[in-house]
């Protein structure tokens, strides 16, 4: 049902608004009113902040993070191991795992993975510019660091196929298995037999 | 856990956006993430939207609805009957009114109901303003159109009490009962026992 406004500049915040993933027009209207009810100093360091952020952000030209400079601060930094790249699906997913604490080489964003179903094929992927790298000669490990899905592992298979005239290049991939804190009875059949068939050593476990 | 951003762009977009109600860190990313695949224009005018809105709109200095000018539309409108007038909490009230297409009179927007737990005294609200108006003599019905809570009913009373003085006013409310389309055996005792009480002619309901 369409509803009738009041404002047209209300109207318009409204539409923009519900443009956005999850918002649906009435979610919409309550925002609007929201932003209309606080202070105007709120409302408008919310539309500054959305413009900045959309004009000012670019991607890194060697890893395709996001990034306010042409390399990003990632790639810039001279602490990191540069001989290893850690592929990933997007810009989430870099936090996420930098959020870990464990990785400190660096990364390469492919934008998405491969789905045909969704119109996504290689070409539409920094697969090209993966293999530039890998092709300049000083990676050492690539790390396939996608979701352990069906699209996941159709572009985990690709970009091995592309990688492998690099053969000094390992390829590896993230470890599959029962996530931690997780029980075994609400486990899938598929990940308990990847965990079985990829048993590791309980001595390792305890170096850790 | 806080999350570690590749730009301080992206995170002062985040932060402003989880400000908004029902929006926390993680859909704010999302958002801006989203944000930043689409066009830069996209961007840039939802932002400018924002600002529009926020910086354009003010308040019906009759009724307080929301308004591009001094007087609002609905007040401006000369074929709508000034002398009756819809006591509603906000303007999202006011939108659903005008959406049944079933009333002809004048807003009053009252910017909430009396709610002592959470600090929104008769002061609070534009209930001054509406004897005001009633004081000026053109009035002759104010409809109490808040919801049926607890906090409604008293402000109800409220104004009711508050309009006593001017005795040639009718005062009404907004009819209590069964929904439209709900079952008897999930309307609530209290609805059925006022439906009751307040039955109507069978046959004025054949002439609607």
């Amino acid at each position: 049902m369409q509803q009738e406004f009041a404002s047209t500049l209300l109207e318009g915040a409204v539409t923009e608004l519900s443009r956005l993933p999850g918002i649906g027009r009435k979610t919409a209207l309550r925002l609007a009113l929201h932003i209309l009810r606080c202070d105007e100093g709120v409302g408008v360091s919310l539309g500054e902040a959305i413009i900045k952020m959309r004009q000012g952000i670019r991607y890194c030209t060697l890893c395709h993070n996001i990034s306010e400079t042409e390399i990003c601060p990632l790639c810039a930094d001279m602490r990191r191991d540069h001989s290893t790249v850690c592929v990933v699906e997007n810009v989430k997913d870099v936090m996420s795992i930098e959020n870990t604490g464990q990785f400190k080489g660096v990364y390469h964003v492919l934008g998405g993975v491969i789905s045909p179903m969704d119109g996504i094929g290689p070409d539409s992927l920094t697969i090209d510019s993966l293999v530039e790298r890998v092709a300049a000669g000083e990676v050492s490990e690539v790390i396939l660091a996608l979701g352990a899905t069906m699209e996941g592992e159709t572009t985990n298979f690709y970009i091995y196929r592309k990688l492998a005239p690099y053969s000094k290049v390992k390829i590896t991939q993230l470890a599959r298995g029962v996530a931690v804190g997780n029980e075994i009875e609400y486990t899938d059949e598929v990940t308990l037999g990847r965990s079985l068939l990829n048993r590791t050593l309980f001595s390792d476990s305890i170096h850790h």
